[in-house]
């Protein structure tokens, strides 16, 4: 993060600090007004390592904005048929408006079945075929967590997009392909780029906004950014340490170079990482006022 | 269509007669060995009069491929209940394979309630949130018609795709965005443009491929296009005529200016509009055999 001068860090960390303290405010609000409390089931099968991290780190930050917290374990052995038993039991379970199924599943497990099983009012993930369609056309869908937080950061950086060059690198149907619908949205020229893209460079540099979604380390290099442009960097990516073995975590951009080019930039970590969580706790508020009839 | 040279010329209206072709004789198959009919049903609410020309159209080519055609009109005055009632029969009707419900709809009809009833599986439009989000996520869905029919007179002209750069121009639900994401399926970079876009030459000029769908007549000018490029033009505006007083139609795009750079340019009409039904009789094969449990 020394990287980055100071006026061109946009600092996820604190956005979504101040997000979760708006969410916790809106909480106390429906609770006291409505004797409304928004939960949110996280369902875990198995024993991930990464996985564990992540659904404790939910259940945690749910649980500190007011919410109900719902962790569900279940052995690496479930069959597909439970699996779907205990979500379809949640869809119908009037005090949680959130499902979450941690991914990965083991193998034997559909993950699409399970999946597209969650009512998509509940579908806080955002990935159900109904959210994705209704994100499309302009519908009330739930907005995958990744791109929505990349779209508050955009928002909060830049105001008004009307207009801009946007390059959303990267076409994966829980990130690039939703970030590209927001940014459509916010009146953006959008271009999709990915692998088989053939100037990449050339690409980047007409962009005003970029936003990486690949997964390679610092995959975007630094010259190709365009001066005045804004970087948004989802990538998370470990590379092993030096000789006294700490591994660190890089992005998908050269941050140090790009922050020469760019008047913004996410750092790495600090910037998209934090933001998910929270706009995982946002769509639990969302689809909880809509659960309920009020407005978002 | 005299304004193109013959090499140049991506005769729409040709390779939908060899669609429609194609077609019977895979429905022949059908009824042969399986003893099934494809089954199309066409609702029309009130007498819009461009709408009875479709209507007639569309059923007469289901006939003419061997299909069974429906067609159920009803008044103008049919409340919102009774057409819903329809579009439920019809769900359930085992010798109806393809729904469509022509637009516009009387004023008191929410149209999308009414589109959004037809169960995902016989939206041969492939307007159904459902259809929407499974085109985007790779799943198995109907695909619009219009750009389904750019799509399959992009593949015939240039076979592989792969790594070009494609402009789509205007954003609808109906045929920009879907376009988008079938360009993007071919492994394309793909620029999604709109009325907000600032330099709408510069981007064009950039694209391998062009699709042009925004209802200005010869809003794209002939000189914008890249040498060599491929220009499908949806559009279809009608212009008041001479003197005599004959309307003409043309395209979104300056024909025969366009005509000078690109290496394939369909044109209007016999381009890109008789693929429209050609593809409607196409999804209705699609959906029937897969509602029968038969590979695509």
């Amino acid at each position: 993060m020394t990287t980055i001068p100071p006026e061109k860090l946009i600092d996820g960390k604190a956005f979504a600090e101040g997000l979760r303290k708006q969410i916790a405010a809106e909480v106390q609000v429906l609770r006291d007004q409505h004797g409304i409390q928004p939960g949110l089931a996280v369902v875990m099968v198995g024993e991930d390592p990464a996985s564990d991290v992540y659904v404790r780190s939910k259940c945690k930050q749910t649980g500190e904005c007011g919410m109900l917290s719902v962790e569900r374990r279940l052995p690496a052995d479930t069959s597909e048929n439970e699996l779907l038993l205990l979500v379809e039991a949640l869809n119908k379970d009037p005090a949680i408006h959130g499902i979450l199924v941690q991914l990965p599943l083991p193998r034997h497990i559909n993950a699409d079945r399970v999946l597209n099983t969650i009512v998509p009012e509940k579908d806080v993930d955002g990935f159900h075929p109904v959210n994705v369609g209704l994100l499309s056309t302009g519908g009330q869908a739930l907005v995958p967590c990744t791109p929505l937080g990349c779209s508050l950061l955009l928002k909060d950086r830049l105001g008004d997009m009307s207009g801009m060059n946007a390059v959303v690198i990267g076409r994966s149907n829980i990130v690039g392909k939703p970030m590209a619908q927001l940014l459509l949205k916010e009146n953006c020229t959008v271009t999709l780029a990915h692998s088989r893209t053939r100037d990449l460079p050339a690409v980047v540099k007409a962009a005003d906004i970029v936003v990486a979604a690949v997964g390679i380390p610092e995959m975007v290099k630094g010259e190709w950014i365009k001066d005045g442009a804004t970087v948004i960097d989802v990538g998370i990516n470990r590379l092993p340490g030096s000789a006294e073995g700490k591994s660190r975590l890089v992005g998908d951009v050269e941050t140090a170079e790009a922050a020469k080019h760019a008047a913004g930039i996410t750092p790495v970590p600090g910037g998209v990482g934090p933001m998910t969580i929270a706009c995982l706790l946002r769509n639990t508020l969302t689809a909880c006022k809509r659960l309920h009839g009020l407005e978002d």
